[in-house]
């Protein structure tokens, strides 16, 4: 345990539910139950990588509140400032796509805990003291007023108290219900971070920035949000749903580094990739990595996090490291 | 199929997601889906039977809009009314108790597409047209005003038509949430009604009935809503989650039947039993059983219902007669 | 639903029995239940693209017959001509390959309910009023004498009704083992047939058209068989049991058109890709589209068919489109 | 192993299907596989008592032939003169009822390759030499002609060889289909027994020996049949398919022993209770205990068969002796 | 969270493996994984019940060792203090028994990690610090002499700390193989605990106490062993497998509390059901109930264990207090 | 069945516990039971070929002991000299790679019942008489000292009667732990054997043969250890854990063959690859093909068997040569 930094994590936790493997909603007769969010997906990875971490979210005071609560402790997250509410859990289903066939989503979250949250219950001068990093993510402020007041309390506190600030920008148009626009409430948020994660349309969407270029738009934001210090984004090609390439970039003082591709043939879960990216980047940024290096394991993390079922990166930072340096491919060790 | 005889349903129909057998919501890493709803179990039950049924709903636009029609479809129900909303399945956790420790059910109904519908969508005369039943329960008028308010035209159409209507008071404390209580909307729609089922707190609740004895409260009911002809109800003697004791009782011309006692000592899923019962005394109804042969097949129906897993009762009307007679008890035909 | 247009698909349904993926025969412990059949198939890819469809067939009057049915309805095709007698059901086992090792099948299908069919039960004028198209496989003949004849009088009737016949030629040496052979019987059948699908070999055992060119066959097809119209195939160059290159030709009028090629290099389920693509001519038949674009919905619902267990195919109109325009490739939409 | 003691078994092993716990034949969607015979099952449970046994029997050249052979040379039963022939394997369905609800059973047994066997394959001079008894049951003289050829062939070369022969009647009305009755055929063959299992049914269909009494009638039979000195039988009493009683009787010497009773309340599988208690008598035969402690193992042995899923019962004689002896009941040691 | 009160359990956790309900160990194809120890389960227990509870233990450095500290932490127990060293996972398997065929159990735990642990890892004045209660039980001290001291260092830090101290005397004869007998170690840590679990032959074998009535036993051992206060055990009479009867002794001040009998007929997991008696008993003292509403709950935990699977009892206490009201007995709350 | 080629192998048998398709060990809620051994695997590969094989060892004297039994029984394998031993069952946990994410193993096989077997217990001139050849591993010697015993004991007699030796020489650093060295015991094991299976570092480190060239290395062992034949390899290029390249090569009268390269690019299960491909040499041995057959047969067996779950490789010879010849590819015969 790596107990001088400790990150803390903001976000809503859902269950999620897919069919078996290849099979479709329509017939279903079961569904395998997972727990996870964006953010919680961080603190879970960065545990696994031997990091302090905290989840703060609030969880409706039932059995599958408590499970996704245990979840997250099994994972070695601590939990103390999590918010218990008579709301009901939020719900996603997966139906995992194979070879042409895409993958497929139904959400069923809204007026949730999360969403009805009460943000006065968080008392983030405690939750945040001692920390070396917050991270939330562009999803959050989505939800709901109070989900988005509790977003922008917690990022003003961690600058007060020095505290980094990440954010994945994650934009998703669908979400914005309540009456704002991405526009509207993300600029000032962004605008307090240190690291972003984020690609064209999150920047054109959530920090008015345009460009049909990476590194331009990086050039772009550093002049308009001056506090963002490193810009990263993970890249795909979709051969189809079970092959993809990926590579990933970061843009730090100005100049942009790129990874190694990676290409993904036997596909097994890519919910939670970016969350694995994102956590790779923190670990390098906890431990003062050069940029390049942070990338690669950012990157490795995220390829690895294909091959596991479920929203959360079990991999060990040593498994990342093996992949980064090409060390056992597919070996079989004995 | 009994053509000249048509049975209309109307009501929810729910996902179920429940744990393996003996399994925790806590724990639970799959889930078995299933597909139910008081008045949809009844249509099921009598197609089972050879009886030509019909369920009328309002589901979501979606892939488990579309199972749960399947699900209807596969057991010979037609479902050529059904509408079809963009809004969100409602759904319904249940943990199966086991010997001492009692089931769970964890309710996530709220916002459905059929709380949701639109109750001008429905075209009653079109659709009871020939129909000897319609059959409603008194779930629906407490989920929303405009359930209620399709459930009331439903009736009133009948009515009209000549149709008889059975309902299922089914008083359920917890759902009527919409401003309105039972006191409010039940009396109206259970006084045009030919057949009930329910129970003395049913009774006190929904319609003012006040009696510590069944009997007395059927002649009380018979006073105050004289269309009600028949009054039928299950009776459970719990010893724990996996044992119980079943009977029933059938109130008719002023005389009251009770059914042989069942004892159940291996419980399967005690969900949809009551649909079971009340599908059996509908085929009763149609074939112009004698009262007691009614209820005899009615509650083996419900005895059987027990031993299948799901919301649904699959047993032919061979084998609950087979069970009233006592033919083949636990034998093994080859 | 389109109303206006209706198909009738004819042809035994069968149960088949599969290990879990990757598991031998030898050593199953359970195996996965479907069902489907050649024709069936067709059918119930049809309902999934919104067509009117009714398939009609002879089953077991037992459990496994009344779940066949079942299959059907939940799916959305009608069977309200389907005949049930007192015979076995006709059952085949698969193992599914993988990687270098090839799938395997043992048939157990003779003396089944479908073989022994009364042909006089069905009513074929009654059955094809308002039929758009009537569709048959070489399969059904190759059965039995009854079954034969079934087929036989279907098509005369379908073709004195107007209706247009689509014909899978499907050739199998080993089914046709009860006197005749497919030079005997196909001829006649295929005579009478709009749109055929089929390749050199069928050709060859039924229709005595000798060619090593598939257009060369063509023009000597449309010679022999002036009311054959339409010629499709598809094409399957096979790396492996899962991996494999697949494309498809149409021609018509005189002229050959040719697919996108697609590598499938995740196979799931094979088994239906051939029905799936007669579904997607018939789907683009009944719509009036142009060839090129009837083939290339045909192929890209073949290749979906690859990812779906079971077999039949379950995908939308919406996503064979959506994978003809290489819209959302392996995408994950939220 | 005991050497010097050898049990041959004959009969027909067919595969065996059955829905997960609690399902319904009409919805399962996969089936367990199991193996299984009359006199295969009793061979099994003679070998799990370390008694040497062999089993004959024709099983189709395929996997599923294989895998019978697999099974029973896991279970220690020696298999080297079974034959294999280019035809099916019987099947049979079985659901397991539960509570209230019956088991139900669907033969899929026709034109097996037992069935289709061609007696002068077996060389049962050969096969028997050496052995001390030889065991057959009423099903296989029912299958076809050819079966009953070979049955009685064993007998007389067993007869002739000094091999005690032991008989479970098991007369199944449904199975005689080729053109001769139980009583045209069993006489001949029980005659030539030592051993006989059944009740009153089956003495008077296969033995015309009428008697509402049991006792009665082991004395009738051993004046038609002389060579009969023991005969066996276990009596059920059904509360339901989960709940039943159980006690036997064996009938030797003149006098009639009556073992203890069993109440089975949380049955398994009752699939081969018969046979395990056929097994259990051909231990006592073998190791010459006294009648009354045979019959208690043999009780015993079945009584443990409903714990176990499946047709075979693989409790060791250790187990056995220590229910018997009331040791250890319901105990967990550690 | 009961922060004032807080209760620390020390002893061995191992990985355990179970063949699916009712299959036996020897065609097992799968295994079920739970993690268990009996102070382990005390202190998930009690977790459950919403007490402050850690746990102490030496795990193997592997997935294993990782996994079973994160089954502590899912639980909510705390475990900042488990050592973790480069050993194997101690393994158990048991096969259920059902209806009466008995459980069976082989251990496979000699050389873990917990027997050839270092007492000087664990500072007991830091982990005891704050304390309420110190639990452990008889089977520590029996697994090797490292283990038997550290378990004497707690007892005696927390003797000198004033934490209570709780005693499962649990022998196992078989357990005692590193050259000390019971009787050699027991007495002196017995004689420094509060509270014991036992029955006859525990005091027998490790206190030397000898007595035929539990009463008289007590009485002895207060004599002898004056620390000890409270004296309990359950007492179990066994019908088969799945039906047995459980009632409860509580000895306290001189007088014996009997709780209510309860009759289990459908069980479900035995395993662990006297680890929730013992977090019972801790549960009433920690809150200073009446002896005889503290053995109330005990039992009730208890029997609610036997229908969860798994080593650990996951019932809450208001769910343990609906049982000993007799509330809400297997009724379906909705 | 080959009757005058007989094959014995000698080593341990493991039992293998491993999570489902893709899930890691962390989390694993059950594991699949196989059983396993390299020298087993060769034996059930030659069984499978219809070469009669028997497998040597010592298995613990409980049920997991006679599944290991059963398992080799099941597969055609002769038993008839296997020891049982009051120890425990060696197991091996693996966790299977998907992607880039490489497979893991965690052993737990010290003190088993084979590794402290009884070396007189083998009575190798009554096990070996007839046997045309006798096959070892390289891991049997690294048990312990009496398996290295009767590993010598076996080839020593092996070499007297004329019996041919084969030897994997699979050299694997953690194993040796009783305080000899591979070079301390492999060379005067390997200077009996006829043919031998390894690759440079099992050379180095088990014959002292040092060269960076496989035919280099090769013509150095014939010179140092004459009797050595014949040298086999398997090359193996990992792109990650489900696509890897295989290749093989083997030495003979002074040339180097080498097989066609297979790309695996769907991997389900490597282990016993290297097995199945000592089985198909041995196959080429015993029917006396010419090296590049029996290379090439060798080579698709071990390709084949990376299609098949668990240890073993259940392909026929027909299977085997099919691939060879390029026939049937990936087809679906029917």
């Amino acid at each position: 345990m790596n107990l001088k930094n400790r990150v803390v994590t903001f976000g809503e936790i859902m269950m999620r539910l897919s069919p078996p493997p290849y099979e479709r909603f329509f017939q279903a007769r079961e569904l395998a139950v997972h727990y996870g969010g964006s953010e919680a997906n961080v603190a879970v990875s960065l545990a696994h990588f031997g990091i302090n971490a905290e989840h703060v979210t609030c969880l409706p005071d039932n059995d599958f509140g408590k499970a996704a609560n245990a979840h997250l402790l099994a994972h070695g997250v601590a939990t103390p400032h999590i918010g218990f509410a008579k709301e009901r859990m939020g719900v996603y289903f997966i139906e995992h796509g194979a070879d042409h066939r895409a993958p497929k989503v139904i959400y069923d979250r809204f007026d949730s805990a999360f969403a009805n949250l009460d943000p006065s219950v968080f008392k983030w001068t405690e939750i945040l003291a001692g920390a070396s990093w917050f991270h939330w993510c562009g999803i959050t402020p989505a939800i709901s007023a109070p989900a988005a007041q509790a977003c922008h309390e917690a990022i003003r506190t961690a600058r007060k108290l020095g505290v980094k600030i990440s954010a994945d920008i994650n934009y998703r148009r669908n979400l914005w219900q309540y009456g704002k626009t991405a526009m509207d409430v993300m600029p000032q948020l962004i605008e307090e971070s240190d690291m972003v994660v984020g690609g064209l349309t999150d920047f054109e969407n959530c920090m008015r920035i345009q460009s049909s270029d990476f590194e331009e738009s990086c050039k772009k934001i550093q002049r308009a949000f001056p506090s963002v210090k490193k810009i990263a984004n993970t890249e795909r090609e979709s051969i189809h749903a079970s092959h993809q390439k990926l590579s990933a970039v970061l843009w730090s003082a100005n100049s942009l580094h790129r990874s190694k591709e990676y290409e993904i043939t036997n596909m097994v879960d890519r919910v939670g990739s970016g969350d694995a990216f994102m956590a790779g980047l923190l670990y390098g940024e906890i431990n003062q990595l050069h940029e390049s290096e942070t990338l690669e394991l950012a990157m490795a993390a995220s390829v690895l996090k294909h091959s596991i079922p479920g929203d959360v990166n079990t991999v060990t930072m040593e498994e990342v490291k093996a992949l980064v340096k090409g060390e056992n491919i597919g070996k079989l060790l004995r």
